[in-house]
């Protein structure tokens, strides 16, 4: 068995941001701040006294168990601002009187047959990198007790079919764990989520995850052929088919389904060959808007690009990639099959007609001032910079955190004729709910994570500072103000980082329709007639409105 | 209102195929078979007499409604080959007792109101193109009558948003309607299946059409932004958004639903700039078997072209471009915003790769004995040829039919790694059931309408030589054969055709997983409880098993 995760934090236990990046960190943020308060102390386990659990798991199951309160804790919350913050604050108020690790898709029906003869709740657990709520088992007093389910030993990619370019992969399997046993066979998912190292296929698959791809492969619904999912009332395999017509599509209504329909315990995925020809560059334009509009050209245009990410000035400056005045956007393009240099020329006369000024690259730039790329390998100084920012970014927040710096982002999409207006209010209205909550004003930044011929995906990061008092209840009035201006302005509560219980009242039950949302949950009943599995996510009632709410 | 749509054959009373089509077909296909038995006369409408509607539409609804017994012919099948066979024959067993023409959603809401108190069940018709029952009044003995709700007068394209490449276009808008509307502001659906001179965007959405796209748009899916839906329980509007991670995608619930969970009034759709520039060409392969392979590596190549239907020999040469030895692919690539000669030039390598012989095209092909292009137009002879008859197509079944010659249909989709072993079972199969059934060699073949990287979509159709009076006896027989073969094999029953109520028992049945078609049947109990909508359609239980069962 792997190490066990964190359970106050990003990683396994042992694992951490340097010394080096905690020192910047500190030192930027309390330049930016005034300072920062004394930080509080790094939880242990220890200091958690655990209530008892209410369950115990017959013979035949107590192998695949444990009710230790370290494996506990670590199923307690996953990786939102909110998580984090009450890990600090050593209020951890919801937590598994159980965990379990079943072997086999057998093992998963065998914990849902017994869960539903006790009446407990089951919460699903892949990566355990939830930022909304989802693996918490915050299910409300209707149930007895609550089991964690945790995929992690079901990792194996079982088969790799070549001719398909396709592999049967487990749940549990983490991003480098699938991508290792791929590798041989020049195989890739190329999916590529902020999440990578510690997600696992099932978690991405039920919450619709965003991965690598700009364009066209936006979330990790269009790589999956076939599911198998084990739900109370039996099992559910699809057929591995290219395509169908033949009635709604059975894959789409597990993708985002975030374990309330079933617990799904092994896909077969659709693969990319790995890349060769590779051609990327960084386009600066005068402000966001331009870079905006240059990106809704390019995303009409049929090139569609791997990589098309927009970052507006503040985000460019924060990830050490900008000056401050101008948006940066970083554009890729790769194929396994043909050169790239054409596609990211034309690219670059689109983004140059918008007076963008290109660097690096490998194509052949027209724009105003730009320089001819340093070919070759297509890299480009700036997109690798803001990669390994991006990379390294979750492990940030626990230097954070303790001294009572709120940093969050949420992540939307709504259309390009929709997108001015919309981004202006909210951003006026983060920074306003940020002056109105702490006192003091915060930061908010954008990128593009995603776009598409009718829309941006766009991703904001804020910063405020508070104190480590009062830091969970100014996010939770943060957080509450940001599902109201996105929702209330057209957009989606999220994009790609699920609905949880943390986006529910405002958002989620506010977006959805509500005779979809009857047709959901009869579907639910069809499958789960005990609604044992993930009370709270998506719809029912849940225990808390938000994982910030005074209990 | 628009003309009257016939109830035996293709198109709209007057229209039908021209005189020289109808002697050529018959000559070519007389000489195939031996001679042709005498023909059944044309069916006229006087020769059907109608029992007398079994309900009346209050005053209210009076004048969206009609009882005339031309009218409720015309809805009473759809266009399989069994619909039009049935017609000649003079049995048509199933047939509204009203056919209703709502004007708005409203109409719909009061219509289906209505329905409900009666227990009136409701048959949604758009272009009643569905070759698979979905639009036949077959409703099974336990609703009291039946309306045929044609959303033909709901036809506007009300709003065009170009600046997000989209527009809101009502259900009962037929492709030509809805594309004459964008064409002024230069946008396009580009959505054509077999279907389109007749065919309604709702039906397109709620069957989950297959159109112009080879790779990457192949079904209407990914156009569809939001719907408008009215359902017994209420109506469901989605939000316009280009991407949403929000659980399981409401709109992928509609699409495919055929319309057993609502009436689909109205749809954002996104759309595509007109084409500008174009390059195809035509590759010819020693064979199906080499020309599969080449499409399988173009497939994953990621050049994505918009038109790769690679005919079987057998396919060319019944459309008039083949040589009966040679598969022919008929390739294209088209965009608005940049040439497609150097991806052509790239697929035709890939081409050449496999011992394909390139003809025509814009590009630089340098397959072995490959002529280079003509230029210019990017256009080349066979494939223009092959489109001509693939539109004209739907109208030659009523010169065979009267003749007792059987000639029918059916796609499905399966994965590279089982489509040879798939292929070889399916033809010979068929051929086998031809000869079983009609003591008679017929002609099975086939061609790709749309393929993936993990395996292609084929498109078989059939030939076999029966008579007026047993064709539709022999028709069922191969028809259960087809389903059988390909579901049996591990195949959909249908890649773009619907499952309406032809595909039930020995397809869908068999092939959608028992808990998901419990989670489908209880959806459709939240949105629609008294189970008016399409009763017998995907879920539930029907009247006949198939089209041509004796009743």
């Amino acid at each position: 068995m792997s190490a066990r995760r964190k359970f106050w934090g990003w990683g396994f236990e042992g694992q951490g941001p340097t010394a080096a990046e905690a020192e910047t960190l500190r030192r930027m943020t309390g330049a930016r701040f005034g300072g920062l308060p004394e930080p509080l102390a790094v939880p242990q386990a220890a200091e958690f006294d655990l209530a008892a659990p209410r369950l115990r798991p017959p013979d035949s199951l107590a192998g695949l168990c444990s009710a230790e309160s370290a494996d506990r804790l670590a199923h307690a919350m996953g990786q939102s601002y909110a998580d984090i913050a009450r890990a600090f604050l050593r209020r951890v108020p919801h937590y598994p009187d159980l965990v379990a690790w079943p072997e086999t898709a057998d093992d998963v029906a065998r914990l849902l047959d017994w869960a539903d003869e006790g009446g407990a709740a089951v919460v699903p657990f892949g990566g355990g990198t939830s930022v909304c709520g989802g693996v918490e088992p915050d299910v409300g007093p209707d149930y007895p007790a609550v089991v964690s389910l945790d995929l992690s030993r079901m990792n194996r990619v079982r088969e790799i079919e070549p001719r398909d370019r396709c592999a049967l992969i487990e749940a549990g399997a983490r991003g480098p764990e699938f991508e290792a046993a791929l590798k041989p066979a020049g195989l890739t998912l190329r999916h590529f989520p902020q999440s990578f190292e510690l997600a696992t296929l099932g978690g991405m698959i039920v919450t619709r995850s965003g991965g690598h791809f700009a364009m066209l492969h936006t979330h990790i619904d269009e790589f999956v052929q076939s599911v198998e999912m084990v739900t109370p009332r039996g099992r559910i395999t699809t057929r591995r088919l290219p395509g169908s017509g033949a009635g709604p599509q059975p894959e789409r209504l597990v993708c985002g389904s975030e374990g309330i329909l079933g617990i799904v315990t092994a896909a077969w995925m659709r693969l990319q060959s790995v890349p060769v020809y590779r051609a990327s560059a960084t386009v600066r334009f005068d402000g966001f808007e331009p870079g905006a509009e240059a990106v809704r050209q390019l995303a009409r245009s049929g090139l569609n690009p791997a990589n098309c990410r927009l970052l507006d000035p503040g985000e460019a400056l924060m990830n050490g990639v900008g000056d401050g005045r101008s948006a940066l956007l970083v554009l890729g393009f790769e194929s396994a099959d043909h050169a790239q240099d054409a596609r990211l020329a034309r690219a670059l006369e689109i983004c140059a007609e918008g007076d963008g000024e290109s660097r690096g690259g490998t194509g052949s730039p027209r724009g105003k001032g730009g320089e001819r790329g340093k070919g070759g390998a297509g890299r480009d100084a700036a997109a690798d910079a803001w990669r390994q920012a991006f990379l390294r970014m979750p492990f940030y927040r626990e230097v954070l955190v303790p001294h009572g710096v709120i940093v969050d982002t949420f992540e939307t999409a709504c259309t390009w004729s929709a997108f001015p207006d919309f981004h202006r209010r909210v951003t006026a209205g983060i920074r306003e709910a940020i002056r109105r909550t702490t006192g003091r004003d915060g930061e908010i930044t954008c990128r593009f994570s995603h776009v598409y011929p009718d829309g941006p995906a766009p991703y904001y990061t804020l910063y405020a500072a508070s104190t480590p008092e009062r830091m969970l209840e100014h996010w939770r009035e943060i957080k509450l103000a940001a599902n109201e201006l996105v929702v209330g302005g057209g957009g989606t509560v999220t994009h790609h980082h699920g609905v949880g219980r943390d986006h529910r009242p405002s958002g989620y039950d506010r977006e959805r329709p509500d005779v979809y949302a009857e047709m959901l949950t009869a579907a639910k009943r069809a499958a789960d007639p005990g609604s044992l599995l993930n009370p709270g996510v998506l719809i029912g009632r849940r225990g808390g409105v938000l994982a910030g709410d005074p209990e």
